[in-house]
């Protein structure tokens, strides 16, 4: 068969694969696989090197379907390519356990680089993925060079691209110059309630020219155009690209070609027909497949294998420094946090200091024993201190450093930062606590996708101080432990912020969010016995007593609020034990006996600077849950804790009137 | 004094009050203040129509401080202009209870047009605000024309511009043409970290012209170049306006001027002893205002005088319809949601239908009641089903319809909603309920500011079915209904949409969620002497019982889940009553009397398809949580009900094992 004819068949056996799933599912998107067929096996016959029997192959380009939602096109696109996604998966489109879900699901599906659905997070993932290239091509090299030059071909929808999260990103690719991604934009002018018209009419070229991107226009449904495009856009040397490929929702569909009513419900048996019959397709045959339809995947793997087979062998061939940046990166075992924890306590000050302060020394000590942490701040590395000391700044065109400066973009970071973890890094990311509220669907995705991704979030309660309701966390606390495999960790001493950051490093199935304090916090008694190691239970006694009235259970700053409650409490005569617990998701994986030993005591009384209803899950009916469910208010912090009753004192009188 | 010498004498005034006033609070941002000086005093001497008498004159132009930091810049000129803020509030400047925290906050300032501080937020309300301009303007007419043509002037850092939510909003704001609003982007060069070269080197101007805004450039600290680009920008008549005004951080402070140690901390004595020196001001005195620092204010005051009383005319002559359109968007008194609930429920039919559907019946004829309401969609109209029927499109140009296209930016909706409910109306956006994470730190200051925004939230749970993980809510209800002075509102059948929308509609101080499902739910029995305003006691009995084995507690689709699992366990020779539950925080506001008859019950059990935690407050140490504390799965909500444990069957085996 020609090869435009074996292309062509290819192209079709996608867009009847896709709209006869969607069809069998009676659900799916079935007008975005249909338009961007033809694009796509372009990529994967052309220009994508990767070898469908190493899915994991840590130098493949990496193919990110933002637009998630068209998911049928990329499992019918890994099927041709032979990846391990059969027919009956194909079949199985949106079934319960099948590895064709409605959007494509990272670590559920060969050959699926990242989970999409949420629009603009995959553009923000795939500049992640293309700044991990850089930056590995910098850590591994041997004779001939850096042994990572991945490229990263992502297509987006209008939506995408309307999102701000994809805008900040952009922006990041823009400033750093990634010239390794390109993002092929689906022009079909038609989002769900209409045409673009009706509120996208911006000029997407001129703005990702602006953010310093190189942009090119083709016609989507022209092979040539789309070619020549690509070929433009992978010579550009110095900026990220963003191909404009202007097309044609459900082309070749009788009646719902170019309207909304392509895009997200199955397209009818009759209306598949007609595209089918218009296409010189068997219009009685579904799921067809015809012999030659994988012919120019193969043949691409085929020719791409002399380049797999060669970075195999130099990947064979590295010892020493190279090797071990490179296992490092890709075959680094997960730290034992408890022995972690030990290392990083020696030396470790217990002075009274901010947790913000304290944890910057820890992962600074982390840091060199972990050459995959790499992160920064969203403009707020000087507040919450997280700089990489000696470590080297990212920046245009030096990708050796550790430290990356998000800018004030939330949002952007949290995406880019699956990027990285899905390539190899441990980022870390941090600014307010307040603001994790403009990054929760990228926290919630690094969750979703078992990724470690590390959160640090420092001012994180009301006693920031003037700074004002706007800037003070209330409810952020709970609202993070809500989230389903994301650990939130909230230290009140040097020893919990160590552990806190052992844990997170330790911790490869899920992200860690370390809550921080702005202001000095006063060191922590050790009971008798006591071991650090305990802390990684998630909660633990730091004052004990027998036949306890009261059982104070505080995190972060609010354990020394409960340590001088609990003393002051003994000047009228009663007992107090105090509970440090820093992570109530570890305090759950606990057996019930031991939560109980950790707990006892006649009341159960919670102390903490944000909302308090969740809390009656650890205290009980007979407990008490103090706290703030109101919104903060400017003012300096000593006077916030009386106004708002964060003080000893508050708590007696709570408990004894 | 010449008109020059005065305007610089109130420049310098504004500077170093504001620098005193950081100085005496030891915290705060003089840097941005000093540098804005020149620019605000420009602004409130030539350019705002305003009266500081009446500050809350339906026609003023609004000024927006989006870079809220520098807050003590808007405190120095309210008090210069004549509001009522006084000295000593600047010198309480981030105190407790002062009229001068440490970002501007809503209804707590005389001129304080909207809360600001998490950035980009003030550029969306900015937005907002100028569309209600436009909107108004189409509703309220005299002889003379419209009532309404102010203006919004907003003052944005660069890292108003980094955030996403200011880059959705704005591209808005070109596609809808809005005029009236003019951007004064303060391009200092200059972020928290650093340079602003290292993270932020995308061509701003190149980039909001991409959006459709008319851009200019200025020395933002030669009142002659300020004055000819706000000139042109004025003259504009077809699209916002951008004014690049290029100025230094900390202008004239001897060593911190051009450096981020002006930005976020006092400049030190020395340093504003350098300041005034060098500006020719006396250097030992604190607080100092010369007497001609307020002349160029009252000049210009009384200059707008005449326009002021010629609108108050205007306003005082209008009758018939315009009167009452006026009267729907400005002095509109709140609506009572017992008697909205029982006029909503005349007609509304009882069959059992998906409550995205009812919930629409409802909005549509509570729109025929509230002409202030105008909203619509981040593009998901359909699906949601809050397009208003037969009232018109907002397009460019056309602004007397009230169906808004947000477009897929979830953030710069609810940013924008909020700059419509501070300027008269009722805003309502609709997305699907896992995108709730996407607009958070919009919603939380809807609910900071007690602004009636309304958000419907469908596709409410794993039950929708295929689209999988990445768009099923699973802690969404209980992350909303942690934000303080939300109450969210998850309806059962059609009775309860009625009371949400109606709830919502009469609720004034504050934003509604209104949660709704995707698929049919059943219809509930009416127990004997049922009374719907029942409902808006937040939960009430639908199956009553004397001594009950179980207390079935549901929201939403688990109601009808409950009534079955009910009729199961009676089949076992158990009693249970059930509870549906659709606003937790209205239950919350009942005695506690009533609580505990409304859930009596041996064993109370929550089922709810989220997280289950948060229920432990409502069930006791006695109770069962059922619901969902992992992730969904893609496959049809009938076998995700099996799966997932949320039929009755499972309600049952879970109790009886």
């Amino acid at each position: 068969m020609a090869g435009s004819e074996a292309f062509e068949q290819a192209v079709h056996t996608v867009q009847f694969l896709s709209a006869d799933a969607v069809q069998r599912a009676n659900s799916g998107h079935p007008g975005t696989p249909m338009a961007l067929a033809g694009i796509t096996v372009e990529l994967f016959t052309r220009w994508l090197r990767y070898q469908p029997n190493d899915p994991a192959w840590p130098n493949r380009d990496r193919f990110i379907l933002s637009c998630g939602h068209a998911s049928m096109l990329l499992y019918s696109v890994l099927h041709l390519a032979g990846y391990d996604v059969s027919l009956d998966d194909i079949k199985a489109f949106r079934q319960w356990n099948s590895k064709t879900p409605g959007h494509p699901e990272y670590g559920h599906t060969p050959g699926v680089e990242t989970t999409t659905g949420p629009l603009g997070q995959g553009v923000g993932n795939a500049v992640g993925i293309a700044l991990s290239s850089k930056l590995s091509a910098e850590r591994v090299r041997d004779a001939e060079g850096p042994l990572f030059d991945y490229r990263v071909f992502a297509l987006a929808s209008d939506g995408d691209l309307m999102e701000g999260v994809a805008a900040e990103s952009a922006s990041i690719a823009g400033h750093l110059g990634l010239s390794n991604l390109v993002v092929i934009y689906d022009d079909n002018r038609i989002t769900i309630d209409g045409s673009t018209d009706i509120t996208f009419t911006e000029d997407v070229g001129k703005r990702f020219e602006s953010y310093g991107w190189f942009v090119q226009r083709a016609d989507g449904h022209d092979p040539e155009s789309v070619r020549a495009a690509l070929t433009a856009c992978v010579a550009e040397q110095g900026r990220p690209s963003l191909i404009i490929a202007r097309t044609h929702i459900g082309i070749g569909a009788p009646t719902k070609q170019d309207t909304p009513d392509a895009h997200g419900a199955p397209l009818g048996e009759e209306e598949i027909r007609g595209a089918k019959r218009a296409a010189g397709w068997p219009e009685d045959e579904t799921f067809r497949i015809p012999s030659g339809a994988r012919e120019p995947f193969s043949a691409h793997t085929e020719r791409e294998r002399a380049g797999y087979d060669a970075w195999q062998k130099r990947r064979a061939a590295l010892t020493g420094d190279a090797l071990a940046a490179y296992q490092a990166l890709i075959e680094r075992p997960a730290p034992n946090a408890e022995q972690l924890l030990t290392e990083l306590l020696t030396g470790l000050s217990k002075e009274p200091d901010a947790t913000r302060s304290i944890a910057a020394k820890v992962q600074n000590a982390l840091a060199a024993r972990l050459p995959a942490l790499v992160g920064g701040s969203a403009d707020l590395a000087g507040s919450c201190k997280t700089t990489l000391k000696g470590a080297g700044d990212v920046a245009p065109g030096a990708f050796s450093g550790r430290n990356l400066h998000f800018g004030i973009r939330e949002h952007g970071m949290g995406a880019v930062m699956n990027g990285l973890a899905l390539s190899g890094f441990i980022p870390y990311g941090s600014t307010f606590l307040i603001f994790s509220d403009y990054m929760r669907p990228s926290i919630r995705l690094s969750a979703l996708m078992e990724q470690q991704a590390i959160y640090v979030f420092t001012h994180d309660s009301v006693l920031l101080g003037e700074d004002g309701p706007t800037h003070q966390p209330i409810e952020q606390l709970w609202a993070l432990r809500l989230i389903p495999n994301l650990h939130v960790f909230r230290p009140a001493n040097a020893a919990e912020c160590a552990a806190a950051w052992a844990h997170a490093a330790a911790r490869t199935q899920g992200p860690t969010a370390l809550v921080l304090s702005r202001q000095k916090l006063p060191a922590l008694p050790e009971p008798a016995g006591f071991n650090p190691t305990q802390i990684l239970n998630g909660a633990y006694p730091v004052v004990e007593a027998e036949s306890a009235d009261y059982c104070l259970i505080a995190s972060g700053s609010e354990v020394g609020v409960a340590l001088e409650a609990a003393r002051l409490l003994g000047e009228r005569g009663k007992v107090a034990r105090v509970v440090s617990a820093p992570c109530l998701e570890l305090f759950e994986q606990q057996p019930e006996a031991v939560q109980q030993r950790v707990l006892r005591g006649a009341v159960r009384v919670s102390l903490e600077a944000g909302r308090t209803p969740p809390w009656r899950r650890w205290v009980g009916d007979t407990g008490r849950t103090l706290g703030l469910d109101r919104f903060g208010a400017s003012a300096p912090d000593q006077v916030l804790a009386e106004q708002l009753g964060l003080t000893a004192a508050h708590v007696v009188r709570e408990l004894l009137g």
